[in-house]
């Protein structure tokens, strides 16, 4: 993916030195867009909203009796907010709650470590278990490992979450979370314990999903906090043998139903096609979900409102989806897909808020080439912002992500995640992780992106190939 | 206090001007110091100390069996480092177990609470209790408040901790902590609960000793982290009364006996006169305990062990005073003074390291008026570690604060502390915590306070009148 370089100041004058006169109504456009950020850097809906969501439910994981609380509050947070049409569509998911989690050094060193259940994870048995630790620096070098080293042990993976603006360490040490169980569990381990994926210092462990395997056997998957794995760690690097106790009691408690919730301000001129602005209900059990994804939720939800309030409606119809589930392998983007199948083609764009509370830095899109340089102009309004245009190969973030092969154009309206990491899916993820300022900021690139593009008249299909 | 403002180095200036020439054995004593300070600035061994107390040890309540394993580690430590005397001497603790701590809001919006049991707490009753809520903003509030509106509710003192670099915002807030209980019981109070005393956003509670008095029903305290005294505050801002749950279990166990350790490397023309460097070995049972105190541990010893390796001995001996109890009420501290009853006359001067791992960046003193302008001159080197000089209103800090009524001068060697508040008291209190420059910067200078003062000839004594 090319370096963004360039703010849209510069693209904008590039553009009027190749194009044609900017059209009238290009020009009515930009001047709703200028009205509108001014309006939503000024306004705290978005703020009021996720402090609603954060105080009034607080942790919402998917398949709880919290998360039915959640999609109460969202239907009527959105019939209050004056939407057109509200409603709900059912998303099947399964329940597990995470019950206790406990484990300690027997020795060399005797003491307690803070761990958090991966969410999915089965529990150890009601007693216990007590094993020895064998230790790996990454997910690759367990499955390079020797069975003999690995069974009946305890594995520790060992590594380190990069800090970056952009979040890209994250991909590279997740996948011990996701498969460390699967891999550790062939060699014949009794339990996975993996080094929180979070660039914090926090005795807060990172949950999160993980799977299990149908051919192998099932074992027990917990994070440790960054400052109980340097501990781990340390004593292993004494030389010693470790040996650790470990008491889970997850429980997995067969199949429910949620709901994705949906809220449209219906578009004028091309009512039956579509701008949809995503972002996702549920949370993670231990945070109040603040930056993940209330933050979304309050940013979508807000941008629609202001476009909603506009004397004069955009040409397409605005829908917001609050998916549900997106915690647990966005269980409410597919299902989303699956019913909106039909209605896929009326999809025009689509973009999802799901990555903090941080300012958008950069657009990233996903459009035919041929309406590329159009669509920059379309948001060359976003300099003003401080966002600077990105690349064709936006894939869009979370449930979003899905659309592209169902044809969809998309948006990745990138925000900086620099602390994004250090709060995700842990008990820190609560309101005051969000600056207002930022989340106002949010708000104004998504109704200048969501306006624009319900105002637009290019044809942004087929999509190019995604880049790799 | 009157705030610094001059480095050591004007003070060296004037002080050339205005006194005799320095004596030979100064200049000698300063040169020893440089290569003092030079060494301590190199070293590694303050942080292996902590790190082996932390990892080795790690929590240790006094009265736990953890706390005897860190008595018996730092014997060993000293006696490793070749002190010539290491001794320990009794000190009868009281046994506090933590158990659990659960809170949760039942009305209007149910959802978990972080707690932590203050020090010395009593459980609920084993079903838990729950009450309504009463808020007030400080202790001063719920004392003023009426009887009718705190009697069978749960108490919410909601007062913020300032960020100081002297750590003063503590001293402003933490009354709640040691009083809240017994206010709040005066008045009907099922329990209180405490904005914790921290500076830190972070789902941690801050632990620390409460008090109970003997007329007053002992009910249950605990903090809150200061997010989730947040949401509290937040659902009372709403104008509902909110029911809280609470069920805790700690025990109080009796006495037992644990130890301060002690350590001399012995004076070559004063033997029985003392330079005491204190930290205490102690800490609460939530973190390791390393900037709390093992960093001060870490400190005093090897500040001691530099010294004891010179080519040639100060005149007095060095004595590191690693303190039992520190936490639960300065019981080592307390100990000491009254078996050492005898010799208090003999201790020339004693400082204590117990406020974490920041730089120094001043030094107080407590010492006859008619010595004070010379003793400067005797630190003046601590001008190179960007130290500035302070005042004489010293109290010396945790267990050496005990001295100074028993006519002992005193230096309280001021740490930057602006983020000690984040982690005290904290399961956050981990290694990550300490910055090993920042530590060694530490050793530097009590090298140096210590050798000049094991080598000066002033007559610090009798004391001037504490400053108010």
């Amino acid at each position: 993916m090319k370096k963004p370089t360039l703010l849209f100041f510069s693209t904008l004058l590039l553009s009027n030195l190749l194009v044609p006169l900017v059209a009238a109504t290009e020009h009515t456009n930009q001047a709703v867009v200028s009205e509108l950020q001014n309006n939503a850097l000024k306004s705290d809906l978005a703020y009021k909203i996720a402090e609603s969501l954060t105080v009034e439910v607080g942790p919402r994981l998917a398949g709880s009796a919290e998360n039915a609380l959640a999609v109460d509050w969202a239907e009527a947070k959105l019939k209050s907010l004056g939407f057109d049409k509200v409603y709900r569509e059912p998303v099947i998911v399964p329940v597990w709650q995470r019950g206790e989690a406990n484990a300690s050094v027997i020795a060399p060193f005797p003491q307690k470590l803070v761990i958090s259940a991966l969410g999915g994870s089965v529990a150890t048995p009601p007693a216990g278990l007590q094993a020895k630790v064998v230790r790996f620096d990454t997910l690759a070098a367990l499955i390079a490992a020797d069975t003999a080293q690995v069974k009946d042990k305890i594995v520790f993976i060992d590594q380190k979450t990069e800090r970056h603006q952009d979040g890209s360490g994250y991909g590279k040490s997740v996948g011990g979370r996701v498969n460390g169980a699967v891999e550790a569990a062939r060699k014949g381990a009794v339990a996975v314990l993996i080094r929180s994926i979070g660039t914090d210092h926090d005795r807060l462990a990172h949950t999160g999903l993980m799977h299990y395997q149908e051919d192998v056997p099932r074992i027990p998957a917990a994070a440790l906090t960054n400052p109980d794995a340097n501990q781990l760690d340390a004593m292993l690097r004494r030389g010693q043998e470790v040996t650790l106790s470990l008491k889970m009691s997850p429980k997995s408690l067969g199949n429910t139903t949620t709901y994705n919730v949906i809220g449209e301000f219906t578009g004028s001129s091309k009512p039956d096609e579509i701008v949809l602005l995503g972002a996702h209900l549920d949370s993670w059990d231990e945070g109040t979900g603040a930056i993940d994804d209330a933050a979304g939720v309050a940013i979508v939800t807000a941008a629609a409102k202001m476009i909603g309030e506009l004397p004069q409606r955009p040409a397409r119809t605005i829908r917001v989806v609050l998916f549900a589930a997106e915690e647990i392998g966005l269980l409410g983007g597919k299902a989303y897909v699956a019913q909106h199948a039909n209605e896929m083609a009326k999809h025009y764009i689509a973009a999802e808020s799901d990555f903090g509370a941080g300012r958008i830095y950069r657009a990233d899109v996903r459009v035919n080439e041929t309406a590329l340089s159009a669509v920059w102009q379309h948001l060359s309004g976003l300099a003003a912002l401080n966002v600077a245009q990105g690349n064709n190969g936006a894939r869009g973030g979370s449930e979003v992500s899905l659309l592209p092969t169902e044809g969809v154009p998309v948006a990745s309206l990138r925000q900086d995640g620099s602390d994004y990491f250090d709060y995700h899916h842990t008990p820190n993820d609560t309101l005051d992780k969000i600056d207002p300022a930022a989340l106002a900021q949010n708000v104004a690139v998504y109704t200048t992106f969501a306006y624009q593009m319900a105002q637009s008249t290019l044809q942004l299909r087929p999509l190019p190939q995604a880049q790799q």
